[in-house]
């Protein structure tokens, strides 16, 4: 693989916490040939940890890697953990992270923004599937289809959040969520209806669940199917399983999605623009995404960009390793 | 819809070339609030032509709307005409084309580039669906899952260069050639399967002809079915029909297709990324990509980006005519 023309050197990375995410992100810049994991940044005792390809190193001694580090990936687990992370480690690297509590993006853009401008350092923030992939798609679907109605899609896939919300309910002793996509739905949405579609016609919700011996199933399946927010507007399946059973079938983390334009091209004729993920583990992928775009924060650190940034100021060769000339003819 | 706050003056834009795509491309900037159809110029009499929302200028007075025009969108008809309008244009204008010869993307960009460059514009060349969003998507998804396999599908939809070559067959007045993937083959792949395919296997094509009275059915379906480089690699169906079913059934121009990533983010975790367009009208839609493109192609120039480029070199945040911190509340 030839590695961009404008910059020969490996790209320094370093991974700032070591989770589901984190151990995504490793695999990824450690399978890109145009990268160099530097160290794995823990809050816990770095001797306790098991990392694979690059030493881990006590958050405390953060600042003796500024200036051997292009790049820092955020892989905090939590929004919690971003909101204090992001402004902090944009005083030392450029980041990129996956901030994906939609409705504070734009808080968190400021307040990175602001530290990153400071610094003199790029801060790519909400990248990954959604926000990350499904944001660009939505963005140049609606650019290019203004007369039409976007529709997003989830599943089939795990709910953490959900599946957090089950495991709380008494008599209960494990749990997954899965999401799923309502197929007739996002057929009619294909095809071109432009009805608006309830929360129920989009997605439905399958919970399998692990009850406590001689916990009453009946209350437990009521208690989950009525819980306001989490399942009382989307119809609801409820299976009893066994602890064995929910650990052999239900351990991994697979997800995805859809984005779906629907609109036209002139008064009478049709046009559907659709983006599909299906996802083996949303971890892994996310932290797939979270690597490439961590690229792209060095070339746009090399072409002189400073402050935040998201997905949507990202020229699609920059995730690429491959030069511009290389990609124009082979790839375009 | 807010305009983009670094440019509330609306973006000037001049059309060449008004056949199907000039017509699509017409529609598009008429119904895009932040742009101003000011001529569409033409190499046929301008009082020949019946335009909709721009008056009809001769080519030979385009030189009158330098500093009138902000992107001139370059709609001409073949790969020739381009080669040579597009060098042309770039010296009064900012551009954007579709120039969609795979093989002389590399050789048409140094051309453009060289003339932009001296004349200070920016000169976008290969937008629309293929070269444009499936370029997007083939270099996103390769850059995401680098351990994977690309496949791109075309069709359902008509092909001009297939419909040609049967319409030269002795005895055919009439006919229409469509290309079709083969959809066992796409959900092979969607599902994971890294087998490299045939041409046979990946597409098929079906064609509706109409024959002269008195014409050898038989022999015109052998030389279509066997015609080299266009059919006799694929499994190809001919019915004929009547001139009025033709007329009725066939005058459409519909396409689409897919580009469909299969590849793993772990030593044994699948993920399929794939991209999806169900066009009703070809040169609708890629008016309305052409058009997006030359939004974006003025904010690259505002930005100071100069020379030739591609959508490879474009933010998404370009092609839309919301504020940067609209589509991050809103959209992200």
């Amino acid at each position: 693989m030839t590695t961009n023309q404008t910059s020969p050197a490996p790209i320094r990375v370093a991974i700032n916490g070591y989770g589901n995410l984190g151990r995504g992100v490793e695999y990824a810049v450690h399978h890109s040939p145009d990268m160099e994991l530097v160290a794995i940044f823990t809050r816990r005792d770095p001797s306790t940890l098991t990392t694979r390809y690059a030493p881990a190193v006590s958050v405390d001694d953060v600042a003796e890697y500024v200036g051997k580090v292009d790049v820092c990936i955020l892989c905090g687990g939590s929004a919690t953990d971003l909101q204090e992370q992001g402004p902090q480690f944009a005083e030392y690297f450029n980041v990129v992270d996956s901030f994906d509590t939609h409705a504070e993006i734009p808080a968190y853009f400021e307040a990175i923004d602001a530290v990153a401008r400071e610094h003199g350092h790029v801060a790519l923030i909400s990248t990954g599937w959604d926000p990350g992939l499904f944001s660009i798609n939505r963005v140049i679907a609606e650019a290019v289809l203004p007369e039409g109605q976007t529709h997003t899609f989830w599943g089939p896939g795990v709910s953490q959040g959900h599946s957090d919300a089950i495991r709380r309910i008494d008599g209960v002793v494990g749990g997954v969520q899965y999401t799923l996509p309502v197929e007739e739905t996002k057929a009619a949405i294909a095809a071109g209806d432009t009805r608006e579609f309830t929360t129920r016609e989009k997605h439905r919700r399958e919970c399998f669940v692990v009850a406590a011996e001689g916990a009453d199933q009946e209350r437990i399946r009521h208690e989950i199917v009525t819980m306001p927010n989490y399942f009382s507007d989307y119809d609801t399946t409820v299976h009893f399983i066994s602890a064995d059973e929910l650990a052999e079938k239900h351990s991994g983390m697979p997800h995805g999605g859809d984005v779906i334009r629907s609109g036209r091209t002139s008064d009478t004729v049709q046009a559907t623009y659709s983006f599909t993920l299906a996802l083996g583990s949303n971890p892994e992928f996310t932290g797939a995404m979270v690597t490439a775009t961590a690229r792209a924060v060095a070339r746009l650190y090399a072409a002189g960009y400073r402050g935040a940034a998201t997905v949507l100021d990202v020229p699609p060769a920059y995730y690429s390793p491959k030069s511009p000339a290389e990609l124009r003819a082979h790839s375009l």
